[in-house]
């Protein structure tokens, strides 16, 4: 029996702003553009969470999706939702929060999870013409 | 030359219900929460079917899609259309008609038409956020 | 100052089957087609709640959408959510449960809390392609 | 001849944060919740201008919207567009930013364009779910 | 008892080119941009369709919608659909095909249909941002 | 470090006929139907270019997408939007316009600019329903 991927979209809206500590500020107003504006802008990000294994031939299911869903919302909502990610959230201390970024760090989270043996990608949607998608085992 | 994939969308509403019958009615709520509901509940199913090929360098086309639409509506939506999932339809008889199984058994009945050669995913959207790929050959 | 509409979109998902009681099998037939399937069929409804009120000078907000948020879930998403509306929902044992009727329904159970003085439409999607608006008071 | 609305949709991403300064910090975080958070959020703003007139006979258009176009970028967009709204705009350093001030806001500033006639309504959704429209002529 | 709006949404693909005969080539080129490209372009049109009247009380329902979509892919899709608006279509031969014109124009066909007494609005997206909404009556 | 993908979403409008000038007009009826119009029809393209590659230590971002927007822009939407494909663009002089060779072109394209390292995937939306995928490397 084949593999089946599963894929679950959620949101979450937050302040960011990109800035390297490592460049001046010249340099970061000539990479970041309007996006290293000072006081920050903000996004509603849509996260989708891909997982991937074997149909239950029971249930029917690879996962449960209830379970799925609170894991997400206490590890990944709870800690982004409404927040500002370079002020409020220890992992982009020294990251620069960018979509890139905060999907690698999505899926690091995850990783430490009970969904790990299911993980295939983390799909992250910036604005409605921006996205990054980090599927690292394929 | 590559081969390129050619994605058709089209779309279902039908009823189901999630109950195993091999499990006890306090299991199956359990698993299935509100889905298990006994008279059923329902969906606008999104169907994807994701087709792969090579370009014929004279009609520019891998298949057509005009035939592909037929083939999708007798075999699939006429099937599934306006349906109660669990008691109109065979193929749910003993089956959970989760959307990981309904994409499954949309795979399997096109692996019985002249689409065969083509098949390269069933992507199969049960709600907004919910959705299930199945493509076992890659 | 000026009223302002405030727009609340919410979504369940639930089996129905339309077919009127007052009228014979083949009429039932001629009218609803294949949605009159005897083991019903099922949809996810969009629901868009608009209130209409002055802007508070001090909070900026007309309503506090937590607040309705939590009416709407519990006056209607735990009334219709993963129901089979003919027949675990009482308003729909003599009506038919056409998109129009949910509406209505819908819009008669909100005036019965406290966001009657609010209320300015209903929207109901049925599908991607069909949709209504109850807007009794304009 | 009747009349005929034309809808312009544009975007801007903006962090904010809701918190009156006429409340005590109890009753912000009561009112606003996790929307109150001190380093603030953000979002993805979809504005959608309606401006509303007769359609001249030669050209089919009632506004050029290429000059439409040019007023909501100037006027609207650069100013919101990848700012913090409460920090870096004017506007708000007094009025919370919540969505409906932000589209009575852009009414008041787009009645001091020479879309002034034509002006018909400001929708402006904050998420996939919230959303406000302001027409105050009707 | 109320009225109700329903609203039906469909899909034509069609070309044009907005150029006014009675102006100057070079007053046309200032006008329509690159909408004047003598080729033409085309677009994917989504047109909703606003019917209103109250709800029989046996059927549920305010108008058949089967008949609707009946009506409408006689009377505007066949006539609009994989055309080019201004070479294959009689309504534009002397009237520059804007979403605005286009929208009357399907107004007054429809108004010559049974739908007449139903009908509430016109409503048609160009493109993802633009679009025009004719409700001659309100 | 594992690679990740990047995708922009672009828009462009054009016209095009469907018709392959080694067959005779009988066979192009047969196999392009109502796409066959001799005057063209038209689409909405939504193109979504995805590009693989590493995240930068400093930066957070793979490429930067203000450049990649610049080249998408200069290369692709001032070549094809407001276009007629079978008229204006010397690529579909010879080579029918269907999205398939649509998107093999753009590929092509963006394989002659400095995205040449990075270009993972051509997706190309014709319609709501209708959609391509190319991605030659996989």
């Amino acid at each position: 029996m084949a593999q089946i991927i599963i894929a679950k979209k959620v949101f979450f809206n937050a302040a960011h702003r990109l800035h390297a500590e490592q460049l001046s500020d010249q340099k970061n107003k000539e990479i970041f553009g309007k996006c290293n504006n000072p006081n920050g802008h903000g996004h509603n990000y849509t996260l989708i969470l891909e997982l991937i294994g074997k149909i239950d031939p029971i249930t029917g299911m690879v996962v449960n999706l209830t379970n799925v869903k609170k894991i997400i919302e206490k590890d990944i909502i709870d800690r982004f939702d409404h927040k500002n990610l370079n002020k409020d959230c220890a992992e982009f201390k020294k990251l620069v929060p960018t979509a890139e970024n905060i999907a690698v760090v999505i899926w690091n989270i995850l990783e430490r999870t009970e969904l790990k043996p299911y993980l295939h990608a983390v799909v992250l949607h910036e604005t409605e013409s921006n996205s990054v998608r980090y599927q690292p085992n394929s």
